[in-house]
């Protein structure tokens, strides 16, 4: 039977393999086979430019060196230097900017740090970032989750209360960390590591993640003095009921009022876009009025407690105070490495972001050597943790500025700040820097993406779910484990359990879709069509292997026809490529189908499996031209002639 | 422009979606419409019925009850009891068979044990298997690569020879864990999970592994006394080197007659399979024979060390021994847990080989469970891990014995041994033994299987070669952790930088196909044909974007005709699932190439997909039903005849 089928064969060169006719036939059936077309197999090869397109596309995808093309050779030059420092790229056009207050104080006490280190790391990072930075709308400061990470990584292991100067170099030993990781992931290429972060677990982490930021501003909000150091919702809540004896009335009314008005301003500023300057200017004006309210009051006295004096001057020199001591080694790589990716995550995202409303290009791998060495010089100038914020730069893209220079104008606003405005600082409450960060971070509960994605894809929705449990209930690295290890976990788990599909003949067509979707298809008698929707690999051969043969043994089995299955056609087309253990599962197939008197088709393998059947093919001859063809329609067409003519 | 082409659209129904026609066309326009097929949506499905055959796909994917459907209750019963011990199903049929003697004393001091544990392996589980396992040709017992690695992790936490007893506890604990691990993931039907050891994994890892078993029988073959305790290849030879003044020559010349003789019978059985007994009695025969020389000799007396004394008796129970102190209960647990999974993995690939040539079905859920339930019963009767061997069951394959009974037979045996022959192994020297195992485990180096995977797939030559390497110059255990982890990583490399192609017309028909493979098909002026072939997920949609703006960018700035590209045409097949970010991705595409004065038609969704654009077209409908369609060829005709129609 097989082998007098005449069909196109494949060649050895991949093209031109001419009308091959077993036997001497009736002219009939070379009419019948002059539709075929034949399955080519891609140019041959070698595997060292098979390697070198593959390293290509994994870790040089965005070409960046493409514009350099065919260029004089000054001219590359110049592109070279502009690809370094975009700042020049620029600033002959730079255009001046709203600024907006930010106060990184906050953030800051969320890492466990002293507020004038946030205050530092509003100064040098814009400054580094406006140099190097690609984004013209990322606006560069602490944000809230990596503070926290990094404050909750490390007091682990070392309380900042009992031994403050060693949780400082930690901090910024953490910093030089991250920033390493950061630089490293940019010029290793190897930046699609922060892809593995989905937007369900980002939309899950973020959400639980503002909630464990804003339990930790009960502290003051409340006025407990005796609080916590722990993060979690219970034992959080734990310590809020145990200190009821600690809550100060006048702090809780000033929180209140101040949180009122923060929110207020924020809900003004979406309902009417055009009013954003309204939650841009609120922070500062409630550290200002709360200021004014609490010195002329003399409200600390009344259980108000607040931020005390702080030092003028701008950032000392901290290289001295990197801390490469091998007992601490282990817990700041780590910590740098959580608050490096996320931090990254983060800046990336928010820089894609804003270039995809603006149309322009974000080269992902430079922002994170940007990223990464910002960091770096900052963990040498007494700043932590700094990366592109959402808040602010949505801010920035409102305003309209149009460059990196407004991350240069907030620079120069936090270096008057910190020479000049010091002493101002010294009656600002604590309770109002509470009120701001969780009026920043609630805006991180995104209930309309949770919807939607619940509506889109349950099992999405069980990460995003774990994501916020684990965070809120465990810890937030390990809720962000668990997230990230679903997500991969469900990828894996398509692999290996691949949909495979039967499928019909559209009426009256050569089309061939599966029957579930298309209720128009109907069976071809004589043929069990099936595709494959996966990579065939050692996750799924067995899966496949069984499958396949219970659908033969049902096929075969039912009904009385049972004779009648003679052919059963494998649908390559949704298979993108295939490994050794794949190929012996086609080998095997082959051999078992053949026991049961049935032959074995395959149809449209894309070009990487063409080729690998094609060396299997050289070394055993398992796959003859005559059963692979290009469509299934061809198939069954050629197919069924032949079982006509070879019919009694 | 949108919106005044008519086409079918799909409806909420799924079927019947009739000719939509946008304004009042000429009838030229509708009769160009009449090939067209709508793409139709998956009928609806509750999720509650989704997961439902999501799980079942996953957990049961063999369908293990289908046998059961539409037979009375009484049948079921006696089904079900035959379910759970297959033994009922073959004993009334069952045909005597050669038995092979095997020496599950080598084994045991692979794994560090006292060789008298070896014999009890070889005497319960068997039996145990012939009550539960499924395979009819499965021969249970030690293997050595389960016994190498159970005695490499013991030894990291207690040495052997200083506390015996505690070591066999914890052999005994951990044999038990191992038990419980197979016949939990068998009962939960997580079988897939030794799927993810993929064939070049085990190429590389049993090579391996041979290496290191190989090296540690030096200790026997050249007679030395103080050997090292480590496994790797390069603690061992220079272990080997520093001792030279031990070594024996009378013990080394026996090593090299056996090792020739058994080697020289394994040749013989290969090359004339007929004669598989003489390889299969050659272990016995050796062991006689020198047994016989150092008792007429006295050979112990010059330095021939002798096996010694063992005990008559049958099994003692040992279930009192086990030993769940929190101290060691971590070590017990990773060490059931990877011999378990190892061994499992063995004994199922094993059962599947002999399953498929003699063309029955293994059920490899009921084989975990069945050889689970032997390792915890073992670990009850001082025995530790056992599973199916390849090469004993080889044997009976080649014996042609067609039932477990086989099993039986070879427990009999070592039932007779231990209760009869046990003073008989005293003059027994260590050396044959050593011999027996390199005869035996030299068959796991898979030459040609290591050629086989050069050949087909460099990658997995690399994980090959990443495993073989990890486990003889690192360690057992983590040169398999990092072949699994290569592996795990290169499937989700493969998500993360999936392949897409640019497709062309094929001449002559309306078939397009990728223009790299085949070089007949030829571009068609005005539209961007790409296809993707991965799902599309979070973890490639930053890719898939960057990756087709690029395209667009190079296309419309390609040449003079820069107004020529009109459609992006986005063909689906390929794209089993979809998550939310992808649909995030796609909306994107729309609205970004919807800038640039492009359209976006999506060629093909397969139901998942398909279900997921038309959720998202209810919520904000962006994929009218004019930019979906069911094959390029009809998306091409169509819309050129537009683009015709409405040229100046």
């Amino acid at each position: 039977m097989v082998g007098m089928r005449g069909a196109y064969g494949y060649n050895d060169n991949g093209n031109e393999g001419g009308v091959v006719v077993g036997g001497g036939e009736a002219e009939a059936e070379i009419a019948a086979m002059a539709v075929l077309h034949k399955v080519a197999a891609p140019p041959a090869q070698s595997t060292a430019s098979k390697l070198k397109a593959r390293v290509k596309e994994t870790f040089f995808p965005d070409d960046p060196f493409r514009g350099f093309k065919g260029k004089p050779l000054t001219t590359k030059w110049v592109m070279a230097v502009q690809y370094l420092f975009p700042i020049l790229d620029w600033v002959p056009s730079y255009s001046f900017s709203l600024f907006k207050s930010d106060l990184g104080i906050s953030y800051a006490k969320l890492a466990s740090l002293p507020p004038i280190i946030g205050l530092y790391s509003s100064f040098v990072p814009p400054m580094v970032y406006a140099v190097l930075g690609s984004s013209r709308d990322l606006a560069v400061g602490p944000v809230s989750i990596a503070s926290l990470i990094m404050g909750s990584m490390l007091r682990q292991a070392v309380s900042p209360a009992a031994e403050p100067l060693l949780f400082l170099q930690l901090a910024f030993t953490s910093t030089f960390f991250a920033g390493l990781v950061q630089a490293s992931l940019g010029i290793l290429r190897l930046g699609f590591i922060i892809d593995f972060l989905s937007k369900a677990t980002l939309v899950g982490f973020m959400a639980g993640a503002a909630i464990i930021v804003s339990l930790q501003q009960l502290k003051a909000l409340l006025g407990i003095v005796h609080f916590t150091t722990e993060m979690g919702l219970v034992p959080v809540m734990a310590s809020v009921i145990h200190h009821t004896k600690e809550w100060s009335w006048q702090t809780i009314l000033m929180a209140v009022c101040f949180l009122v008005l923060l929110l207020t301003a924020r809900h003004v500023s979406m309902k009417w876009p055009k009013l954003f300057w309204v939650s841009a200017c609120a922070p500062l004006a409630c550290v200002i009025v709360s200021t004014l309210l609490v010195f002329l009051f003399k409200a600390q006295k009344h259980g108000i407690s607040i931020i005390g004096q702080l030092k003028c001057g701008l950032n000392r020199p901290s290289w001295d105070k990197l801390l490469f001591d091998p007992q601490y080694l282990g817990l700041t790589v780590k910590t740098g490495l959580v608050t490096g990716i996320i931090s990254l995550t983060e800046g990336v995202a928010v820089g894609r972001t804003f270039a995809s409303l603006k149309d322009y290009q974000v080269d992902g791998n430079k922002e994170m050597m940007a990223i990464g060495l910002m960091n770096i010089v900052g963990s040498c100038t007494s700043c932590y943790v700094t990366t592109g914020a959402f808040s602010r730069s949505a801010v920035n893209h409102n305003a309209g500025c149009k460059t990196a220079m407004s991350n240069v104008i907030m620079a120069l606003t936090v270096m008057v700040t910190l020479l000049f405005l010091m002493p101002l600082f010294v009656y600002t409450p604590n309770v109002v820097l509470g009120a701001i960060i969780i009026a920043a971070v609630i805006g991180l509960i995104d209930l309309p993406a949770v919807y939607n994605i619940w509506k889109m894809d349950k099992m999405d929705f069980l990460v995003c779910l774990c994501a916020f449990a684990g965070v809120i209930f465990i810890s937030v690295q390990q809720g962000l484990a668990i997230a990230v290890g679903i997500s991969i976990f469900r990828v894996l788990l398509q692999i290996t359990r691949p949909k495979m599909m039967i499928q019909g003949n559209i009426k009256g067509t050569d089309i061939y879709r599966n029957l579930h979707q298309y209720k128009d298809a109907q069976r071809v008698p004589g043929f069990l069509i099936l595709t494959v929707e996966a990579p065939i690999n050692f996750a799924n051969t067995n899966y496949l292997n069984e499958r396949i043969k219970r659908w033969i043994e049902e096929e075969s089995s039912a009904g009385t026809k049972q004779s009648e299955l003679h052919f059963v056609i494998l649908d390559l087309s949704a298979v993108p490529a295939i490994d050794t253990s794949g190929i012996s599962f086609l080998i095997d197939l082959k051999k078992s189908t053949e026991k049961h008197g049935l032959e074995l088709i395959l149809v449209n393998p894309t070009g990487e499996v063409m080729e690998k059947i094609q060396r299997a093919n050289d070394a055993h001859g398992h796959f003859k031209s005559d059963s692979l063809y290009l469509t299934t329609g061809e198939a069954v067409a050629s197919l069924s002639t032949f079982s006509k003519m070879t019919a009694p």
